[in-house]
């Protein structure tokens, strides 16, 4: 048996997603890769590049879970206010990191250090072939925005993340959910240790409804997907769902 | 001149998006849309299928912003917990819906009522041909998950939200923006009224940055546009930037 997997949030930090100018794409990824590594994403946010609303945030959500992940805001202009926010939120002054000002002085030394400027204790790691700092303050870690940065980073980080990789069964069906949630309500009460869900779909596709069960115990995510199918209709039952 | 433009927020719920199962296209969608009415859209929440944390989330973004959107969480069965959240946000009871007891009536005979059950005194009206039904009550919209459900009942709804259009203007640089990040601090600071961002990208585009100025009011975003351009090194501004 095993624990309760290690939870993460992910903030995404940017005015440029609220105003629908572009598209995040970096919480789609970071669940995906999380997830599969069997941690748990409890909450995405999308905010703006205030200072005050990504300390709040980030110092509940980093109180609430075993790891954050901060996207966006990192960059040397105005509107970067990432570093100065998570530094309020861990209540740690800014420092100037020697790694990333070596960095900057190499390759734009006539550019100001404020880029530099990292959470003091906070460590920095280099990615992407030495170009691009993964900051890293307590649980929490502040990657880029830009979504190729952002895969950089996550690949020199995220070995150390690492749960029990969560099982999954799916069950298609050609009913309506009215016809046959009473039954699997009860099944879902039966079965506390694992998550079912219910996700119907109103297009033409083969099957209606698709039935998922989700845990972190391969024996009773087996047991409860066995229950639903023994007492769904079997001619609901779709073989070959098209997925 | 035009006053504070409304503000919204918008919470996606369900354990398929934080699974990575399925990506959320109901937020890029909302977030478009009002946008393009006139509305801000302060903050995107992504949460579990979890009473108690819907109903937190709800109550918290409700007194935040003018209007609040939730997706998901609105069919029959016991995954669907939000009008049960909604109403515990709104200190209500469930009451039945006699507009929604009807349609199930009609079409699923044998159905329990339970979709039927929502916020008491939630206004209730039919989109998409008269068969989704769009649930509001105070200021919270309680929108379905499906993604053409959603549109259905957004083309019904979203008439009523109206700012005055946000103005936008874009200036590509072929520039690091290390070498103009203070010059941008500067016109940033006189012009507080406008939101300038700075975007850089790392691929082979013609550009390498991209300077956008963002407001309510049209002259504001133009007199800071005209700054920059003046600003900027001629030599640097891509007139032709392929977007």
């Amino acid at each position: 048996m095993s624990g309760a997997p290690p939870t993460a949030a992910i903030v995404v930090i940017g005015d440029e997603v609220l105003s629908g100018k572009v598209t995040d794409l970096n919480s789609p990824f970071l669940i995906r890769e999380l997830y599969a590594r069997g941690v748990k994403i409890v909450e995405v946010r999308v905010i703006a590049d205030q200072v005050d609303g990504i300390a709040a945030t980030v110092r509940e959500l980093s109180l609430r879970v075993d790891h954050l992940f901060t996207t966006g805001g990192i960059g040397p202009t105005h509107d970067d206010v990432t570093l100065e926010a998570v530094a309020k939120a861990v209540s740690r002054p800014l420092a100037q990191s020697e790694t990333i000002a070596a960095r900057i002085r190499a390759r734009h030394p006539e550019a100001s250090l404020r880029m530099a400027m990292v959470p003091e204790g906070a460590q920095v790691e280099l990615a992407g072939g030495g170009v691009v700092p993964v900051i890293s303050v307590d649980n929490v870690y502040v990657l880029p925005g830009v979504p190729s940065l952002m895969r950089a980073c996550f690949e020199k980080i995220g070995a150390r993340f690492v749960g029990t990789p969560f099982v999954s069964r799916a069950i298609y069906l050609d009913a309506h959910e009215t016809e046959f949630a009473e039954v699997l309500a009860g099944i879902q009460q039966a079965h506390r240790e694992v998550a079912i869900g219910s996700y119907p779909r109103f297009d033409a596709a083969p099957y209606r409804v698709k039935v998922t069960v989700d845990g972190a115990d391969a024996k009773a995510v087996a047991a409860a997907y066995e229950e639903i199918r023994a007492k769904m209709d079997p001619s609901w039952i779709v073989v070959d769902p098209g997925e």
